[in-house]
C-alpha cells in the first residue's frame, strides 16, 4: 500500500488563554500544525503505522493521543473494522501552541472523514478533548475546539460542554514567538494561585468582556485595551526569558496586545494587519538576537478554517 | 416662575451585575426612573428648589446627588451664573435599581441640555458617577453608564474609565420584583470575600464571555446559557427573603435567566417577550403572595435609549 491510500489531514496549532481569556478562549493558526493519516485496515482497533517530524512518541495507540482519539471514536461508531494512522508532526511540543492538541484534532477530523462524516466537526471536540487527557491528564478544550473549527473559540463551560465558535468579523494576524526553552505545562499550572483576588478577578473579566465586544463588533481598539492578563501572566512571566522585553517590543513595533501562548513558553501577538505582524516578528527576534536562545517564529493571520482535508486517496487507490 | 420654564429631563432606573457581570456590565429599563427639573438662575452656583416623590432627601446640593452633579458640571465649565434643581423620584431607594444613578444621570443629561450640550452623552458618566461616590462612598458606573446611554453598558476598566454602549441587537424584556424589605448596599457588599476560587472564577468569566456572545450575536439560547453567578449570588441570596423561589418560578415560567439586580433586594429576570416576561411577573408574585411581603414589580424592555429629554421650556416663558 501507499502514501496515496491515505486521507490526510491538517489540523493548526492554536493559542489558548489569549491573555484575559484563560481556560475558556483559544484561536487557531493557519500554520504550523499537524497531519494525521488514515486508512482503514480489516483487522479491528487502532494501529499507528509511523510517526514522523519527531522522536519519542509512543506508536502505542493507548499511549499516543491520536491513538486514544481514534479507539474512542471507533467505539463510538462500534464499526467492524480498524484504522492505521501515522502522525506527522509539523510543530514543536511543549510550545505552549497546543501540540498534541493539533495531533487530536487532526485525529478526529480525520477518523471521522474515513467514516464518511458521521459526526460534525464540532461534535468531534470531545473526541479530541481525550486525547488532551492523555496529554496533560485533563480534558481541556481551548487548544482542541479551535483547532477543529478555526477562529476564535470560546469555551463557556465544561459541564455541560458548550463550545462557541466566536466568527469574528474582524481580520487580524498573529505573531508567534517560540523560544526553544523546556517549560512544564505542569510547572506553569502549578505555580498559579487557587484563589484570585477579586478586585483583580473583577478588572480581568471586564476585559474579557471587552475583548468579546471588540473581536465581535469588529473594535480593533477595543482589542488593543482589552488584551491584558491581571492575574496569570504575572505569576507566569518569569519563567519565559526575555518575556517583557519581548512584550514591551512587540507592542512599540505596533501590535494590538501581547502574552503568553497557553501556558508558554510561546509567544504571541496580535495585529491588524500582516505587514505590522511582520514587523512585531522582527521587534521580538532582535529581543532575542543576542541571548544563545533559539527561536521558532510564525506569523499567520487567524484563519475561519481550522482543521481540514489535506488529499484524500486517489483513485487507483480505491475500490 | 413657573414650572414650564424648567428642562425636564427623566433618567431611568438600571440592573447593575447582571450575573456573571459583577462590577462590570449594566442595563437601562424603560420605567421606573427620576426626573431633574433645571433652569439656570442669575447667582452663581447650584440650588436645589424641591425634592418630590420621597421624603428625607437633603436639599443642600453638597448633600444630595444631583446638587454634587451639577456643581461639578458647573465648575466644569466655568460658566457665570447659577442652576436651581428639582428632584422628582420616581422609583424606590435602596432597591438594587440604581436609585442614586438615575438621579445622577438625569442631573448631568439636564444640566447638559440647559448649557447647549456641551458633552456628549457618553462625556456625561464622569460627572454622573460623582453622583455614585456621595451616595454609595465609590464612583461606581455600572448603573450610570447605561442609565444615561440606554441598552447594555459594558464598564471594562475604571482606571482609565472605558465605558462601551454594547449596541445589543436583541429585544429583550426585563421583569423586576422589588420585594419592600430594606437591605443596605454596604451590608450586601460586605459579606464579599475578599478572594474567589480560581475555578469559580474561571467559570464566571466564561459565563460572562457567553453572555457578550450571545447578547452580540443575538442567541438568546446563548444568553440563557450564560445567564449564572456562581460567585456572588450564592453569597447573597438569604438577604432577600425567597429569593432561590422566585428565582426558580421565573426560569419556571420562562425567563431566560433571572439574578439580583445590583446589591438587591430587587430580583430581575429576562425574557425574550413581553408576554413571557408578564409571565414571569405573575409567577415571581405568586411566590410572595403569601409573604407579607409587599412588592413593586415593573415590566419592561431593555431600551435603546436612556436619560432623556421630557420637556423643553415652553416659548413664552424664554427670553
Amino acid at each position: 500500500m501507499k502514501d496515496s491510500d491515505f486521507i490526510k489531514v491538517f489540523a493548526p496549532a492554536t493559542v489558548a488563554n489569549v491573555c484575559c481569556g484563560f481556560d475558556v478562549l483559544g484561536f487557531a493558526l493557519d500554520q504550523p500544525g499537524d497531519e494525521v493519516w488514515v486508512r482503514q485496515k480489516e483487522s479491528p482497533g487502532v494501529t499507528i503505522s509511523a510517526i514522523e517530524g519527531i522522536c519519542g512518541l509512543s506508536t502505542d495507540p493507548a499511549e499516543n493521543v491520536v491513538g486514544i482519539v481514534a479507539q474512542k471514536m471507533l467505539r463510538e461508531l462500534d464499526v467492524p473494522f480498524g484504522v492505521e494512522l501515522q502522525l506527522h508532526k509539523g510543530m514543536p511540543v511543549g510550545s505552549g501552541l497546543g501540540s498534541s492538541a493539533a495531533s487530536s484534532a487532526a485525529a478526529a477530523f480525520a477518523v471521522n472523514e474515513l467514516m464518511g462524516r458521521p459526526f460534525t466537526t464540532q461534535e468531534l471536540v470531545p473526541f479530541a478533548m481525550e486525547g488532551e487527557r492523555l496529554a496533560s491528564g485533563s480534558a481541556h478544550a481551548d487548544n482542541v475546539a479551535p483547532s477543529l473549527l478555526g477562529g476564535f473559540v470560546l469555551v463557556r463551560s465544561y459541564d455541560p460542554l458548550d463550545v462557541i465558535p466566536l466568527g469574528v468579523p474582524l481580520e487580524l494576524y498573529c505573531t508567534v514567538v517560540h523560544p526553544q526553552v523546556e517549560l512544564k505545562t505542569s510547572l506553569a499550572r502549578s505555580i498559579l494561585k487557587k484563589d484570585i483576588p477579586l478586585q483583580k478577578g473583577i478588572r480581568q473579566w471586564g476585559n474579557l468582556a471587552g475583548l468579546m465586544a471588540g473581536l465581535l463588533k469588529a473594535d480593533y481598539s477595543l482589542v488593543s485595551r482589552s488584551l491584558h492578563d491581571e492575574i496569570f501572566e504575572p505569576e507566569r512571566a518569569f519563567l519565559i526569558p526575555l518575556f517583557r522585553q519581548a512584550k514591551e517590543a512587540a507592542l512599540e513595533a505596533g501590535a494590538l496586545g501581547a502574552g503568553i501562548s497557553g501556558s508558554g513558553p510561546s509567544i504571541f501577538a496580535l495585529s491588524a494587519t500582516a505587514t505590522q505582524a511582520r514587523q512585531v516578528e522582527q521587534a521580538i527576534q532582535q529581543v532575542y538576537a543576542n541571548s544563545g536562545i533559539d527561536l521558532n517564529t510564525y506569523v499567520t493571520q487567524v484563519p475561519e478554517q481550522g482543521a481540514r482535508l489535506v488529499s484524500q486517496p486517489t483513485l487507483h487507490a480505491q475500490k
